[in-house]
């Protein structure tokens, strides 16, 4: 399989991005892989892969390498003598947060015709913003952890007890996220989770609550990954999550019984089917009192949560012969000749 | 003010497109217009504004204009000596349905850096899908039409009365739309929308309902279009729909009191703002016992619904001063910078 890793893009988690593609050769190691980089300012380079590694965009050299340009059908090495395309069989998008999971990527992607895995574009529009995946949700009928939302203009107002959490809407990795123990504390949380986003949903912090990640695919059948239970503190700062992106090795399954990890597939099923075909995501649940709530959809999970499959390399060929496609228009300009000829007899 | 206007796409909807584009030509006079076509195998060229005229594209003869490749900052020209760029300030999105409506050219504007005037990705997300366009009414408190969902897989089966209404969810225009009168016609109706979408909404058909228009945007200020009361016969099929494409002369306000309107005008801006900032767009309203009821969003109106507004190429002008603009992001790649040194120092 000749996989393309899309990593970089104009986001706060450009360089997490990078340690997640850098990780994955040593995830597809039957794969045929090729990098493609999206630069801070948004241009694509063809990155050698052998000589891969985080200095290489922290120093700038990135710059020496090729430029490419999207066309139909492929990325496109313009020369002197004409157009060549890289060549591969399906581009996994990497980027983390903007440009990856705001659905930019997939947009072009389907635009230019390009087989890719990623969640395609209203998967992405749905969650990447938080707001929206609490609707997804509750429209499934899969529980979530209460909320309220506050835009920049609004009052700074909450009607919830404290500890609450504010996360900017839009963003992961932590970023901007506070968790704020009294009203005291609130307006300096959001004030840091404005500088991020113009909105912010605020939940109950639930000190000690169980979380476990399930993540998986659809392919020609269900592919689910071994339930963890993340090791958490408060809640992982940007450092640690960032070293969490390089992870490539096998992690143990959370001890739960068989009733509460049914209830965790099927939460992620309902989740998945089928608006996140053609992706391998991650879902975040949170345990109360029995009940499993969705806390979170990491749409692009860092290095793919490779970390919770045995048969991670195996699963992403498989989903590769399996990704949906765009319906086929055809366009016969019918109307557009009956127009023509109804002003012809006139 | 320099426009391009881009048209076409990979849609049903191709054709009134080009019959909304060339509208503009009348209706934007003062503008320098460029046009951008985007041929239904999705590439892109550059149409000449003095010949452009439907035939161009029936006849395939656009494929003798010059292609352009999308570059940071603009659509290239690529030619044996280097590249240039097409010169214009803001892009217009004329495309209507897939590729327009759905987010993939507000997609490409954004990571391009075209300044554009179109729904952004989020808010096409939102309405271009008809029950995602449920979930945001509803979340902001704006009230719409009773719904059952159906995917192509559901069973057939629905409790509302009828008649009913069968929309696919993704499309405009009408196609694919049909009134089902009583049960035994419900199947056939359902296989001509899943031609189209594998997912319909099922709405109560109410005869004869009161329907009005409300086009508008935000610049610095609201700008709201005259409340229009279409003229309607059981609904527009695409024929008619067509030729509504092409209209350019001011309609007449409907005949409402100054209560209803303000409902109205309230509805609009409280689905507008601030989702739909960059762009133009028209709400449909079904008034039913004194409550104003979300029907459908048109997130790029036929010819922009120009005939609506006393001044139109104004308000274009002003709102392209008044572009939402993407928060700058830096990324100074302190994070690798930390770990070489941190594995520098091991």
């Amino acid at each position: 399989m000749k996989l393309a890793i899309l990593f970089g893009g104009s986001s706060f988690e450009h360089e997490i991005s990078i340690v997640s593609a850098i990780t994955m050769k040593k995830v597809l190691k039957k794969s045929t892989l090729t990098y493609i980089f999206v630069s801070a300012d948004r241009k694509f380079y063809l990155i050698d892969t052998e000589k891969i590694n985080s200095k290489l965009f922290s120093s700038g050299e990135y710059k020496k390498s090729k430029e490419l340009t999207l066309k139909q059908g492929g990325f496109n090495i313009d020369g002197m003598f004409g157009s060549k395309s890289v060549e591969f069989d399906v581009a996994l998008n990497l980027i983390h947060g903007r440009d990856g999971e705001d659905g930019k990527i997939s947009s072009m992607m389907a635009f230019f015709n390009i087989p890719f895995i990623s969640p395609r574009m209203e998967a992405s529009a749905l969650s990447y913003n938080k707001l929206y995946t609490k609707f997804l949700a509750e429209s499934l009928g899969v529980k979530t952890v209460a909320y309220e939302y506050l835009s920049k203009s609004d009052e700074r107002k909450i009607t919830m007890d404290y500890p609450v959490i504010i996360k900017p809407v839009r963003l992961g990795s932590s970023i901007g996220v506070s968790i704020v123990k009294e009203a005291s504390e609130l307006d300096y949380a959001l004030d840091v989770a404005f500088e991020f986003d113009t909105e912010v949903i605020v939940e109950p912090f639930i000190q000690g609550v169980k979380e476990y990640n399930q993540a998986g695919c659809f392919t020609s059948q269900w592919e689910l990954s071994i339930i963890e239970e993340p090791n958490k503190e408060e809640f992982l700062d940007f450092e640690k999550k960032y070293m969490d992106f390089s992870r490539d090795s096998q992690v143990m399954a959370a001890d739960i019984d068989q009733a509460l990890a049914l209830k965790i597939q099927n939460s992620f099923k309902q989740i998945y089917n089928t608006l996140f075909a053609g992706s391998i995501i991650r879902c975040d649940f949170f345990v109360v009192d029995g009940e499993v709530l969705l806390n979170e959809i990491n749409p692009i999970p860092g290095s793919m949560a490779n970390y919770l499959f045995s048969d991670f390399e195996g699963m992403v060929e498989r989903l590769c012969r399996t990704l949906p496609k765009e319906q086929p228009i055809s366009v016969d300009y019918k109307y557009i000749h009956s127009i023509q000829s109804a002003k012809g007899k006139a």
